[in-house]
């Protein structure tokens, strides 16, 4: 089989992605976000905040690393980050980053599940700076959106400003100003 | 204001992207796709295909301008390639680029209306091969979705191989592959 075949097969897998519903809906509409448009919006979203990471990135591995982050949910779905990363999902999640990478030309996939590991392990500056990135959106959604997604999960605010400081990690220019935010959805009564 | 401040203001505008509904459905899907989640998909599928590009391109700079490709069409919406490329669309697509990255840090916009003008008018090898690229999942749609889109829209066979033959700008062997796959459809009656 022509290498390129292999491409578009992998081309046609990954468009489950474009099915696998999230847990808050995009600023102004109706519906939940999927996967795939939210990966589109962090890759982006990167690029744009690129000069506030707390160390010099590299800002082409971590959109690289963006571009793939969430192909694990294909198998696996996708898990609200408070409800804890059990190692469960996690396995499933590798299982399934290595099963959806086996669809490209031989020696291709290695590369790929590396730059995957090292996002999940979050660890390297660029993951750092990734994963710092990844929780933005969900936080603007309920931040514009009324907390809705803090309220149909039944998360207390102590847990939002908890889990979300690991962004600090990443850019603490950017948690300073998500960290503004969220003390003025408290008062608001948005976050409680 | 804080700069991260309008960088937010900008990653809430570009959610519209997930609401502008273009011509196919994802293989699979019973709905349409949006512009946001194919953007995602056209860049992975860019990294993916990167070796079969007919002379050596930036990859990462093909990665940028598929990201922002469609942004104008928060403001235009989101036109089928057969439908023709108007001077009006165009010039649409344009304010609307140009508005969207007015929200960004005093200085940032330049770089990116300057990138997205290299996509438009497709000169650049790099983006001729991003424009072939973006080319390519409209047909996936179409031969593994029974010509949906084909006949919705009354798209003569003549006309699905003159534009798409446009492909082999940006890699022969990516267009021979796909032509052999639309000659098939035409031979099992999935196009016309």
């Amino acid at each position: 089989m022509n290498p390129i075949e292999h491409v578009l097969e992998f081309m046609t897998e990954i468009e489950k992605l474009k099915d696998v519903q999230r847990k808050t809906r995009p600023v102004g509409l109706n519906r939940y976000e999927n996967s795939a448009e939210h990966s589109w919006h962090v890759c982006l979203s990167a690029l744009m905040l690129k000069d506030y990471a707390n160390e010099p990135i590299n800002i082409d591995r971590v959109i690289k690393m963006l571009l793939i982050h969430d192909l694990g949910e294909i198998d696996a779905g996708d898990t609200i980050i408070y409800a804890g990363e059990t190692k469960e999902i996690k396995e499933k999640e590798e299982a399934g980053i290595k099963r959806v990478f086996s669809l490209l030309p031989v020696g291709k996939a290695d590369e790929y599940i590396s730059l995957w590991s090292e996002f999940e392990l979050g660890e390297s500056v660029d993951a750092k700076y990734a994963k710092a990135i990844d929780r933005v959106p969900p936080l603007l959604h309920n931040l514009k959106g009324e907390g809705h997604s803090w309220k149909d999960n039944n998360v207390p605010k102590e847990k939002v400003f908890y889990l979300n400081s690991r962004i600090a990690k990443g850019s603490t220019a950017l948690w300073n100003v998500l960290k503004g935010k969220l003390n003025k959805a408290v008062v608001d009564g948005i976050l409680k």
